[in-house]
C-alpha cells in the first residue's frame, strides 16, 4: 500500500509520466528493452544488492566478481550481446556494481592502439576471460601529466624484449581497477628507451599473474590499494615491476613500433587515439553522473512528501517538508539539472557520433571542438551533480546520512567523477584555452567552430526584460547566458595580453589568469546548457503537456543559474538591481509551480526499488517501516558485541550492589 | 627525514611559527598542557587509531567502548578531572573516537534539569559509571519539531507510575548515541498526560537494559540503527516503550512536577534550559567543526606542496602543485577561514561566559540575542566548513579520495554537523526572525541588542575605494559587509510586509521569504566573522610577522567572500563592476602572498602525526612511501579472497589450453 501522503502527489499529474518516461528513453522500444533487461537483472538473486549496506570491502570485491562471472552465463542465457540494444542497459540495472570494468578498458586499448596482428591475438583471448585484463597508466606520483610518467621500457636489442621497470616508488603503478586481486595481464605505459634514448610514453601488454595458479608473476609485485570513499567493490590495485621482460611483440604498435634492429617508426595518425580519450569522458556522463543525480533527487522528493515536520499554518497538522520554500530551493533546481543534462547529453551523444564519422573519412577539422567540449563538459556536469547529490542527502536531514537511504553511497561515488578521467580544474582550462584561442581568432575575423561562433558577436547592451514574465522568455535568459560568457571570455583575454605586453612571461601570464579561465569556461558551457534546453524544449510535442512542464524547468535551470551566479550578470550591467529583483521573484515563483509537479517528473526517471536500493525513496514510501526493518539486518544486531562482556560487564558490576 | 620539497617551505617563515600556536592556544602554558595530554593519549597503545580506516561498524564501536573504559583508568593515573584544565585536550586527542558522549548528555540534563534530590540520586550513579546513560529525544518521524513527537507519558494515579508508550512506529526513538548496544538508561522525552489531558513533552528517566545481565526491560525494544556515513564507533540506536512504567520521581522536575493527586505545577524559569540549547552549539563548534577543518588544511597544503604535476614552466622540472593559481584558490580560502572561525569561536566563547554570568543573576536579558547568535553561527560554520573540507579533499586528487588520506572521514563525519543539534536551515531561519524583529524595532528608533545596532544607521552611499590597495583597508571591506548585510535585511523585511499588506497571510507571507531569509541571516554572520577578525587583528602584538601574516589572512577571508558573493554587493551598486575588479585583483595578488607562508602557517595547528592519521599529512611529507606501507596493511591484501578458487579460476581454467 502507498503511502497517502506520497499517492496524493499522482493524482493529478499536469501531465503523462509514461510519456515522458519514454521521451527520456528516446522512444518506446527503447523503454520496453530497457525495462525487460532489469526485470531479468533484478529477478535473479546472484545481482541483488539487497546487503551492500552492510558488506566489507572484501565482500563486496567477491560479490562484484561472482556477479562479473555470473553475467557471462545470463548474457549467454538471455541472447544479449555487446552490440546488441540491450547491452547499454545491463551496466545501469546493475548500477555498476560489478568487477572486470577494466577488462573491458584492457581490450578497449588494444583495439584501438593495437596491430591488426595484435588484434587477432589478444582479443579472442580477452572476450573468452582466458585472461583478465586491466589498465595501468596511472602511478603513485604521477596521474594526468602523462609526460611523467616514470615507468621505463627498455629495448634488448640481443632478446628482442623489453624489460620493464618502475625505478622509484612514486614509478609504482597505483588505482588500477581488477588490479589488485584479479587481473592477469595489464597494458602497462612506460617511457620506452631504445639504444639509450627516450621515445616517450607507450603501451605494453605485460603478464602480471599465472594463469595456472594464480601467482605473481617473477619481478612483480602487486596488490590492492586499500580502503576508499567508495568502490569497495573495485580492487583497486598497485605494480611494480623488477627487470619484467615481454617480447617485442607486446608493444602496441598500431602507430609506432620498434623494429628488430631497434629502428622506432612512428605511422599513420595518432589523433584518433586523442579522440578515444575525449569519448571516455563523454561516454561517463550518462551512467556515473546523470543516473546518480535522477536517483538521489528520487529519493529525496519522495521522502520530502512523505516527511511532515513542524507547522507551516497554525492549528493545521504539521507540513509536508516539500512545501517550504527553502525545501523547494534545496531539491526542484537539482531535479530541473537533471533534465537539462539529460538532454544536454542527448546532444553531446549526437554531436559525437557525427564527429566519429568525420574522422572515419579522415576529417580531423572537428577535433579540437569535440575535445574542448568533452572536457569542458565533463568537468561542467561532474562538479554540478555532485554539488547536487550532497544538497539532496542534506535536505533529507538525518535520515539522509544513514547509508540505508542509499543517498551516501551515491554521494561518495559521483565524488570520484570529478577527479577521474581528468581532473576538473584541468579540464576547464583546456576548454579555456580553447576559447581564448577562438576568441581571438573571431576578433581577428578568422572562422571559428560552430559552437563559438557566438564569440564573434559581441554586442554591449542591456537585458531589455521589463517585468518578472520577461525571465520565462527563453530568447532572454539565453541571451543573458551569451553575453556573461563573451564577456567573461574577452575580459580574461584582454587581461592575459595586458600582462603578456607588461613583461610578463607566457606561461607565468597564463596562471595567472587561470582562476578566471575557469570561470569563463564554466560560463561558456553553462550558456550551451541552457541553450541547449530551450531548444530542446521549443523541440518537443506539445501534446500531453510535456512540452509545458520541460518549459517551466528549463526556465527554473536557467533562473536558478542567474539567482546563484548574480554576480557575474550584474558586473557590467547588463542585468541591473531592478531586473535581478525580477529573476529571484520569477524564480521562486517556478519553485511554487514545479513543487505541484515534483513527485511525477521524479517517476518519470523510471526507478525500481531495487535500483534506488533506498529506505527513503521506495515507491510506497514507506520510509519508516523500510529503515526499522533494514536496521535489523545490521550486523551491529546480528552478532552480539564482545564489547559487552569485555568492557561493560566489569564497569557495570564493579559496583552494582551500591544501586 | 624530511621531504626536502616540504623542508624548503619552512625554511622562512614570515612570522614564529611557535608564538602563533601559543596565540592560538590562548597562552604558553595552555600550549603545554595541551602537548602534554596528547603526548600522554597519543604514547598509549590503547588509544591508538592506526588501524581505524580498515575496521569494520563492529570492530569501531567495540574500540571505542574500549577506550572509554580505558580512559577512566588513564584520567585516574595522570590526575586529570573533568574540572581540571586538561579535561578539553581529551577529547581532542582522540578525535572523539570513544564511547559514552551521551552518558555526558544524560549527566549535563539531569543537571540542568532535575531537582536537587534527582541530581543527588543519579548524578554519582553516573559518574562512577555504575549506570550508562544515553538521551532519547529524536524520533523516526520527529527532529527538529519537539512539540510533534509523538511517544506518550501516561500518570497512573493509583501506582503512582507514569506508563510510557511509543503508539506507532514514527514515534521510535532513533538515532540516540549509546543507546542500541550500550545504555542501561535514558533521559527519554515524551508528551506528558494526566488525567486525559496533555501537558506537552517532557523528560522522563527510563531503564532499558538489565544492569546485572544487559538484557532489554520487559516492553523495551531496542537496537542499533545500522551503517551510517561515518560515526560507525557510536551504536545510535532505536527504542520502542511498550507500557513501560518509571515511579513519578523519575519525570525531571526542576521546572515543572507532577504532584502525587495528579496536580501539574509548573515553576521556575524555562529560560534557563532554552540557554543550555544554545550552549551546546557553540560548544561543538570548536571540536567538531574548526578542529576537522584545521586538519584538513593541514593535510592539503602539505600534500600541495610535496606533489609535482605538470610544468609551470618549459624546461624546468614539474612543479609543486600549490604553486598553481587555481590550487592555492582552492586552498588558501579555507586556511584563511579556518583562522576566521577560530578567533569568532573565541569570542562566542566570551559572550557566551559573559552571558551565563547575567544568567546567574537572573538577567534573562541577552537571551534573544545569544540565541540568534548560537544559531546563526552553527549553521554559518559548519556550512562553510563542511564545503571547504570537501575542496581540501577534491584538491588531493585520487590520493584524497582514499581513506588513507584521512579526508574522506573528515568529510563523512563533518557533514554530519549540517544536520545534527538543529538543521541548519532552520537555524537560519531562527536568525533571521530575530533579526527581522530587530530592523523593525530599530527602524521604529526603538533599542536593539548591541550585535545588530548597525542595523538602524543605514546609510545608502557608495564604496570609496579607488584602487585594488582601498581593499586591503579593514574599514573598507568591514563596510561593504555591513551594507550588503543591512540591505538584504531589509529589503527581505519590505517584501515582507508588502505581502502581508496585500492581504497574503503571515504564515504564508513568511514561507515566501524563506529562502532570501536564509540568505540575510548568513549575510549578518558574514559580516560578524569578518568584523570580528579585522578587530582581533588589530589587536594582535606587531612582533614576531604574527600581525601581518594574520592581516593578510583577514584580507583575504573578506575578499575571497566578496569575489564568490559578487552579486549581493554589486546588487544595488554599493560595489561597482570596476570595484569588483579591484577585490579580484586584490584577492588574486594575496594567495600568492599567502601562498610563501602556506606551510607554516599549517604547521602552527600544531597536530601531531597520530592526530591528523594520514597518509597525505605528516610533518615529514613521505606521501608515497607511507601509502605503499598502509596499502599493504589492508585487510584487502592480508586475507586470500575465496573469490579466485570460487570463480576465476574456473573461469581461466576453462579454456586455459588453449592460450
Amino acid at each position: 500500500s502507498v503511502n497517502p501522503d506520497l499517492a496524493s502527489e499522482r493524482q493529478t499529474p499536469s501531465f503523462s509520466v509514461e510519456k515522458l518516461t519514454v521521451r527520456l528513453d528516446g522512444g518506446a522500444e527503447h523503454t520496453r528493452i530497457r525495462r525487460a533487461v532489469v526485470e531479468a537483472i533484478e529477478c535473479d538473486p546472484e545481482f541483488s544488492r539487497e546487503n551492500q549496506y552492510f558488506q566489507s570491502q572484501n565482500e563486496r570485491y567477491e560479490a562484484a566478481v561472482r556477479k562479473a562471472v555470473h553475467l557471462q552465463k545470463k548474457m549467454h542465457e538471455m541472447g544479449w550481446t555487446e552490440s546488441g540494444p540491450e547491452f547499454k542497459y545491463i551496466y545501469r540495472a546493475l548500477s555498476g556494481d560489478v568487477a572486470f570494468l577494466l577488462h573491458r578498458i584492457f581490450m578497449r586499448s588494444i583495439s584501438v592502439l593495437g596491430s591488426d596482428k595484435q588484434i587477432a591475438k589478444w582479443i579472442p583471448l580477452a572476450t573468452q576471460f582466458q585472461l583478465i585484463g586491466s589498465y595501468a597508466q596511472t602511478e603513485l606520483g604521477h596521474g594526468t601529466y602523462l609526460q611523467g610518467l616514470e615507468t621505463t621500457a627498455v629495448f634488448d636489442i640481443t632478446t628482442q624484449e623489453f624489460i620493464l621497470n618502475t625505478p622509484k616508488i612514486s614509478a609504482m603503478k597505483w588505482w588500477p581497477g581488477d588490479m589488485g586481486r584479479s587481473a592477469t595481464h595489464t597494458v602497462a605505459f612506460a617511457q620506452l628507451y631504445v639504444h639509450g634514448k627516450c621515445y616517450g610514453v607507450h603501451p605494453f601488454i605485460v603478464q602480471i599473474r599465472s594463469l595456472q595458479d594464480h601467482s605473481l608473476c617473477p619481478g612483480v609485485t602487486a596488490g590492492d590499494i586499500g580502503p576508499k570513499m567508495n568502490f569497495e567493490h573495485v580492487d583497486n590495485g598497485y605494480l611494480m615491476l623488477q627487470n619484467v621482460r615481454v617480447p617485442r611483440e607486446n608493444m602496441l604498435n598500431k602507430f609506432c613500433e620498434v623494429q628488430p634492429d631497434g629502428t622506432y617508426v612512428r605511422r599513420g595518425s595518432q589523433k584518433i587515439n586523442y579522440f578515444t580519450m575525449t569519448t571516455v569522458r563523454i561516454s561517463l556522463i550518462e551512467d556515473e553522473v546523470i543516473i546518480p543525480l535522477m536517483k538521489a533527487c528520487t529519493i529525496a522528493i519522495r521522502y520530502s512528501v512523505v516527511r511532515r515536520q513542524s507547522k507551516l499554518k497554525p492549528g493545521e497538522q504539521e507540513a509536508k517538508i516539500l512545501d517550504y520554500q527553502t525545501q523547494q530551493e534545496k531539491l526542484l533546481p537539482p531535479l530541473a539539472a537533471a533534465y537539462a543534462f539529460h538532454f544536454l547529453n542527448d546532444y553531446l551523444q549526437e554531436l559525437f557520433d557525427k564527429g566519429y564519422r568525420e574522422i572515419q573519412r579522415k576529417n580531423f577539422d572537428t577535433l579540437p571542438e569535440l575535445h574542448a567540449f568533452s572536457s569542458g563538459f565533463k568537468a561542467m556536469v561532474t562538479q554540478y551533480c555532485t554539488s547536487a547529490v550532497e544538497i539532496c542527502l542534506r535536505a533529507c536531514g538525518g535520515h539522509g546520512y544513514s547509508l540505508l537511504s542509499g543517498l551516501p553511497s551515491l554521494y561518495t561515488k559521483i565524488v570520484a567523477s570529478c577527479i577521474y578521467e581528468g581532473e576538473n580544474t584541468i579540464l576547464l582550462l583546456q576548454t579555456a584555452r580553447f576559447l581564448i584561442k577562438c576568441f581571438m581568432a573571431a576578433s581577428a575575423g578568422q572562422p571559428v567552430p560552430p559552437s563559438v561562433t557566438y564569440l564573434a558577436a559581441v554586442k554591449p547592451g542591456k537585458c531589455p526584460a521589463k517585468n518578472k514574465s520577461d525571465f520565462l522568455r527563453p530568447d532572454i535568459y539565453t541571451e543573458a547566458y551569451q553575453h556573461m560568457a563573451v564577456r567573461l571570455i574577452s575580459s580574461t583575454a584582454a587581461k592575459l595580453q595586458d600582462l603578456i605586453q607588461s613583461g610578463v612571461k607566457k606561461h607565468d601570464a597564463w596562471n595567472q589568469c587561470t582562476v578566471q579561465l575557469v570561470q569563463a569556461a564554466k560560463a561558456h558551457c553553462h550558456y550551451i546548457t541552457v541553450k541547449n534546453f530551450a531548444e530542446t524544449v521549443e523541440k518537443l510535442e506539445t501534446k500531453a503537456g510535456i512540452q509545458k512542464i520541460m518549459k517551466h524547468l528549463c526556465d527554473l535551470f536557467a533562473l536558478h543559474g542567474i539567482f546563484s551566479n548574480a554576480g557575474v550578470f550584474l558586473h557590467d550591467g547588463y542585468i541591473s538591481g531592478a531586473q535581478m529583483d525580477m529573476v529571484t521573484a520569477s524564480y521562486l515563483d517556478l519553485l511554487a509551480v514545479i513543487r505541484k509537479d515534483a513527485v511525477p517528473l521524479v517517476d518519470a526517471f523510471d526507478f525500481t526499488d531495487k535500483s534506488l536500493n533506498s529506505a527513503l525513496g521506495s515507491y510506497d514510501g514507506q520510509v519508516y517501516q523500510r529503515l526499522y526493518e533494514w536496521a535489523q539486518k545490521s550486523p551491529t544486531n546480528k552478532q552480539t558485541s564482545p564489547a559487552y562482556e569485555r568492557y561493560l560487564k566489569p564497569l557495570l558490576h564493579n559496583t552494582l550492589s551500591k544501586l
